[in-house]
This record gives structure tokens, sequence and C-alpha cells, in this order.
């Protein structure tokens, strides 16, 4: 089983970071691309993933899997244990809401910052820096809703760590990359980030 | 349990539509939030869902479930047959892929069309006409991949309907608002939509 993926973007570590939590890192091969010279947009990639985004997974039978999210809830099927998304309806649908939750209002708001202001895969799309910097005030927006909502939480779903976790962490830290950071009084959202930056998951 | 939706919002659509296709329409009770005038906006309502979108579900002790496949996520597991987020792990796999990519590729950008183009929502926020224009075309070639992909394949996740497919047809009906229509050369696509569009379960 292969997984392609470029090291450094946040999908890829979303994925990586789930398998870390399964034991199951060592199951896969890893496989580089680059995405900034555009190695994912060949003709052999598009045959992965049509939609030329990174990670994507191949089975033993050339099947392959695109979206992270996609990915990781093969593994979880295939492996409940430890569960990263949840084992009652209830914590299912808790945990999935926080995922996007984490992915609509961080990750792709961060993401979109990203690629609309720094214009780094302006080869290949329109940035629209007006769009970017919008983008950016929503991703700080939402980190003080995270806030509140871990003043009173553990971890995003409750008590248990899970996949929203894995998607904020590395919304957050890619956030970086943008120059967008917690503000000093969200000392929630700062708690959450020490205690899930400490896993090993989070090194690999 | 009630819903909180908008009844001409396609994510609430998403979600009846689910609903329907499992017979569980009438176990819940649905009520209209105004979402033009920001009925979502009030506090009372973002105790509900801090996002301030719809739908949001409601449970008899007051648990909130925010995010349409979220509640989409909850009945599956409570009621799992029909299933229409797959059963085994790579149907699992398969089915959230295209749910997702249909989600990204598909129903974020004709909304976003929508939203800064139309400046709709400009109460709350910052419409950028240029990144709708841009949204605009990624739909439009994204619907030029479906067609690619329908060609041989009857639904978008195989050979079973799926909420992947919910999402493609909400999302491609609502384009219409903003005049994004597939092209009649798009024969494949065409014929996915007007199968789907018969299901009684497109008509709630």
């Amino acid at each position: 089983m292969r997984i392609f993926e470029t090291k450094t973007a946040p999908n890829a570590r979303r994925v990586r970071m789930f398998l870390a939590e399964k034991q199951l890192l060592d199951s896969v091969e890893f496989v580089q691309v680059d995405i900034q010279t555009g190695e994912n947009l060949s003709a052999d990639y598009r045959k992965r993933n049509v939609t030329t985004k990174i990670p994507v997974m191949e089975l033993e039978d050339g099947t392959c899997i695109g979206e992270s999210v996609a990915i990781c809830r093969y593994f979880e099927a295939l492996y409940p244990t430890p569960s990263l998304m949840g084992q009652t309806p209830l914590a299912q649908a808790t945990i999935e809401m926080w995922q996007r939750r984490a992915e609509f209002h961080l990750l792709l708001p961060v993401g979109m910052c990203f690629q609309h202001t720094t214009g780094y895969f302006k080869d290949r799309m329109t940035p629209v820096p007006a769009y970017g910097e919008v983008c950016g005030k929503q991703a700080l927006e939402f980190m003080a809703t995270l806030n509140d909502h871990l003043a009173a939480s553990q971890y995003l779903a409750g008590d248990t760590f899970s996949i929203a976790d894995i998607t904020a962490l590395c919304a957050l830290d890619f956030a970086r990359v943008v120059k967008l950071r917690p503000a000093p009084e969200l000392t929630h959202l700062l708690r959450w980030h020490a205690e899930v930056s400490a896993r090993p998951s989070a090194k690999v």
C-alpha cells in the first residue's frame, strides 16, 4: 500500500498523524510528490487522483482513494481501535461535526489565505489577494470560537482525542506560514495546542 | 427531534433527501429559520450551532449536531439500511471520497460563487466578486470531470446510490441560481442528473 504525499502539506500530515495514532505508519510506503513544481498535475498522477490533490492512497490492486478524510475512514473501518472517528452514533456525529468545523472554518480558510495571498500556485490558479485577506480574518475568528469551546472541553469533540483534533492541529500549525497565530489571551486553545502537540503522532 | 433549516438552502435539502431515502422524514420536526434576515445570527441560534449555519439537529435531550454530513452520519449509524455511506471499508472510503469531491469541487464553489457574486449575505460577510467568478469557473470545470467519471459509473461512487449523489445533485440544482448549468455535451452528467432527480427523495 502506498500513499502519495507532500511531506510538508497539512493534509498529508493529517493522514500520517491518523496512521501514527493507530500504530499503522509502518504498513504504508510514502511516496513524495513535488506539488510546487506541479508533479501532481501530470497525466500519470491524475489517473490516481482526478482532482490532482495530495495525498492519495493506492492499494495493492491499484485502487486509489483520494481525500484525506476518506483515507482515514478506510483505516478507521479496518482498524477500529483506538477509535478516532467515534463508536456510538452520537460520538460519530459529534466528531464529524467538529472535524468539519475545523476543516471549513480553520483549515480551508488558512489554505485559501496561503494560496490567495502568496500566489504559491499562481501557475495553475488565479490568486485573489482580497479573498485571501478575508480568509485570514475568518481563521482568526474561528480560533476565538475554538478557544471558547475548549474552555469546557478537553478535546474538540469532548474528552477523547479524535480526528477533529488532528485537523485542527494541522490547520493551526500550517497557519504560521501565513503568520496567523492564536492571540496570547486564547489560553484554552493554547492549552489544547500544547497538549495535542505533545503526542508522539504530532511529530511524524 | 427537531431540525432547524431553511427549506430552499442546498445543505438543508441534502439532509431532507438523506432522511427521505431512509424513510425517516416523518420522525423529524422541521423548524424554518430565515437566514436571509439573519435569524441564524441570534444568540439563541448560536447556542444550537456556534457556526450559525443551517441545518442543525436538536435531539430530545437538547444535544445539538451541526454540519449536514454529521447529521447524516448520525442517522446512518442508527439506521444502517438502506446504506448511503457504505458498508465495507472500501465502500465507505469510496463514498466519502466522492462525497467530499462533490462538496469541495462543486457545492462549495457554487456556494462561494453565489455569496461573492450576488452579495446575498453582504450584511455579514465581505463579498469578493472576483473570487466568486473564479469559483463559478471551478464549478463548471468539475462538471466536466464528473461527466467523464459518470461515463463509466452509474452513480458517483459506483453502482449504488449514496450520499455522494445527494451532495452533487443539491449542488448542481443550486448552481442554476447563479446560472451555472452543465453544457449540453456533458451527456453522462445529464443522464445521471435525470436519473437521480427522478427519485422520490429528490422532491422533498
